[in-house]
């Protein structure tokens, strides 16, 4: 086989090919050139004194900003720097690098003659909202085709970027294989909540049969897991309930992962962990280029952030405690001082209000929670055949972080047909035998197998300290029903 | 800010969390070790001669199976051996390696005692319907749940898996940020084609106003692209048509990718030709590992996808033609040799036949078809200001493939409030204001900018040398119906 050294040859680097941007910039740094032939951004903002004014451009491609310098000598410069206004976009010719590291920003280009070397290549209107103060979340929520140009959502934006980089080279190190499960499907998973429907414009029964959006890919991903050994998905997943809360969306995207050969509850846990920290590790790494300064009451501090992600990265292993022991001590505070709402029993969920105790308060840490009462969890789940009669639970995971609560759900699956068989039976599931091609799995070499499911803006939100996960995503859709693009 | 050198301390590696897979095994032939404690696969095939067996596993971690020897000492032996069939799965524990060079395998692993040390942990039905010998595609369709365990379509899972990730991690050199545009809008991109409309199964009207599956994120891309200076998202999407060809799919995948200050649809060219050779090249590099040494019908030869490569890793740049050069070629040869059904006129999409005949027979190389006429593309194609009066060109290009057609669709977009005002005017579109958000954004702050499309089942199946697209999608939704999971 022969080998293409020529095959890139010119096409291996966009050197010179695309325009340079601001992030480029910053990597010149310590190898800067001497001019710059050619920068294009957005005003950000303008600061006049008399012989001197201070243009800060951005164009989105990293947080930080580029300071221009405009020495004036003429009136009519004067004039042209005044009549600037942010958000317009401009384009800067023939600039000159020059270090600053005795400033905060370490570099700044300088240009002569603004009139000739600074251009503005679009106008903005008379109303456009956004300035150099920070606006307030919900302000900006109502501005869908600017709020993406703030520090703080464009940042969100770069860092959401970031983290799913970082999953799929770990689990691409990891041998995990990325699959792209069906989005239009005729299963509801495990049954659980409201779907949407779909059907052609140009009339019903485009399929054959009701067609719905996923909920969740996890039956199709045991197909293809059960054939790759270990793969994951990460696809939006919709939802129709009326929850219009700050941690619901009606579509969202959800990573999801299964693989073979498990059969340990714990050793899925020690998995979701280790895969988790290297996450946040990765990105702890470039934490100043990721997540910015701001100080405003709809997100976190920075500072705040870091304590969240030193939480997480503690040398200390996160917590592990099964359902019934999480009980217990649940029944004990209460006994001490009792929660708001809900007493903790045995065979019932876990209230968001226990959660948030025993992550916040109790263990101040992650803490997994193992092996739930059957009843509690989707038909799927392995039964833990050492569980006592009557109190039978599953071998199953709650991951809940501090502040937050849930973050991520998994179980080993039930691989025995009989098993799987009566248990739906039992839940009086399968009526019209939806679920055959599922059960047939545990017919045709079956493996212990095993996986789980986050919510991708739940976890981008959780480490970016924004408090509602629709500010996580580009176009949030909701159940309060904006969808007006 | 403290670092975390103990962060990782036990997380940094699964090597120990996770089993072993045929992967792990191949990955160790340098350095192998004496023994493996636990492999797990499932039966491929078994072959007996009298005195030792050899089982042939497979676990869907690479394309390689795994051959286990099996001396055989005692009639038990023979008789369990016999029973094993092709789909079940095992566990063989305490093997001991054995390098072979001489053979096409690098090594064996080899077991004695099997009673004891190859156990079945999942049987198959007396009608497992995959066995040895190769099965027709079709035949394979019809089996949904199983059939990703063939080697076939198991390496065509994988493969796809690794386009993605050599797409993200190009992209991610070049600066380009992933978001996630919607799927669910109110908005039909350019109009053309069949939508899929959305309600909750709850009720009508959950967003308010009607809803559909995204044709396209571009319009949404624009929007992030003018706040980020570079995007692109990969998601599902969906077109309702009835079109049931070999290159539709009604639920497909889409890479669309927008970067602004770009003015000149021959940058957009060189950009696309450029990302796809590095991607193609990051492949080119692991090709035994991706490819299967295949010989039916449903598909190219190995030998007939590395020329497929080699073409697109030709040294000689991809060819280049303006519409109007490629209609004046197409009319010579129509002259001299008609086409079978359509006479090439300048001002007419360009038919199939005329595509094919250019990429396959006249280039014989990947072609750039630019600036097409205005009304043969959608409206918010930058218009070429210097085309002739009743000429008008917009700067756009189609990227075609020999023996494919049509692989990537872009443009330079229209930046001009005015133009694009205007030519929504001229097309009678906008007629209840759907389109106003769009077109403000020519008002705030307007670039230069232009992006494109590729539809990923295409890329992979044209690289992967199967015919028809359906079988790049693990599960595929077509006009014709199936959507029985």
């Amino acid at each position: 086989m022969s080998i293409f050294k020529t095959a890139l040859r010119g096409y291996s680097t966009t050197q010179g090919l695309l325009p340079t941007t601001i992030k480029s910039l910053y990597k010149q740094i310590s190898n800067p050139p001497q001019t710059v032939d050619q920068i294009n951004g957005w005003v950000k903002s303008v600061r006049l004194l008399k012989k001197v004014g201070f243009i800060d451009l951005q164009d989105g491609s990293c947080l930080n900003a580029l300071k221009v310098v405009v020495p004036i000598t003429q009136l009519e410069e004067t004039e042209f720097l005044k009549s600037l206004k942010t958000g317009q976009s401009v384009s800067v010719t023939g600039a000159l690098w020059n270090n600053t590291p005795q400033r905060e920003q370490p570099f700044e280009l300088k240009i002569a003659d603004p009139l000739n070397t600074l251009s503005v290549t679009g106008d903005v209107s008379n109303s456009y909202p956004l300035q150099k103060k920070a606006h307030s979340i919900p302000f900006l929520r109502s501005l869908p085709t600017l709020k993406h140009r703030t520090t703080y959502l464009g940042s969100l934006l770069r860092f959401r970027s970031a983290i799913e980089h970082a999953i799929s080279e770990t689990l691409e190190s990891d041998q995990f294989i990325k699959v792209a499960p069906p989005i239009l499907t005729s299963s509801d998973c495990e049954g659980a909540g409201e779907l949407f429907k779909v059907a052609s414009t140009s009339g019903d029964g485009y399929f054959g049969k009701p067609t719905f959006l996923t909920v969740s890919a996890q039956l199709h991903l045991e197909i293809m897991a059960l054939a790759l050994s270990r793969c994951y998905s990460l696809i939006p997943c919709f939802r129709a309930e009326k929850s219009d809360t700050n941690r619901h969306l009606s579509e969202f995207w959800m990573l999801e992962l299964e693989m073979c050969f498990i059969d340990d509850v714990h050793k899925l846990t020690t998995f979701v962990e280790s895969m988790l920290r290297r996450v946040v590790k990765s990105c702890y790494d470039r934490i100043d280029e990721l997540i910015p300064q701001v100080d405003f009451r709809d997100s976190l501090s920075k500072e705040e952030i870091i304590e969240r992600w030193n939480l997480l990265l503690s040398p200390k292993p996160w917590a592990n405690i099964t359902y019934t022991d999480a009980i217990e001590i649940l029944i004990e505070k209460h006994k001490k001082e009792p929660f708001p709402k809900y007493e903790p029993i045995w065979g019932e969920s876990l209230q968001t209000e226990h959660e948030k105790w025993l992550a916040d308060k109790y263990f101040n840490s992650p803490v997994f929670v193992t092996d739930y009462p059957r009843d509690c969890k989707a038909f799927y789940m392995k039964l833990n055949t050492d569980s006592p009669a009557g109190r039978e639970t599953v071998a199953c995971f709650d991951l809940l972080f501090p502040d937050m609560g849930e973050v991520v759900g998994g179980s080993i699956r039930e691989d025995s047909y009989q098993l799987i068989f009566d248990e739906v039976e039992r839940r009086n599931m399968n009526r019209s035998g939806e679920l055959d091609w599922y059960l047939s799995l545990r017919k045709e070499g079956t493996v212990s197998h095993g996986g789980f499911g986050l919510g991708l803006e739940r976890f981008v939100s959780y480490l970016y300290g924004n408090h509602n996960i629709r500010d996580a995503i580009p176009f949030h859709r909701s159940a309060s029903g904006n969808i007006n693009l």
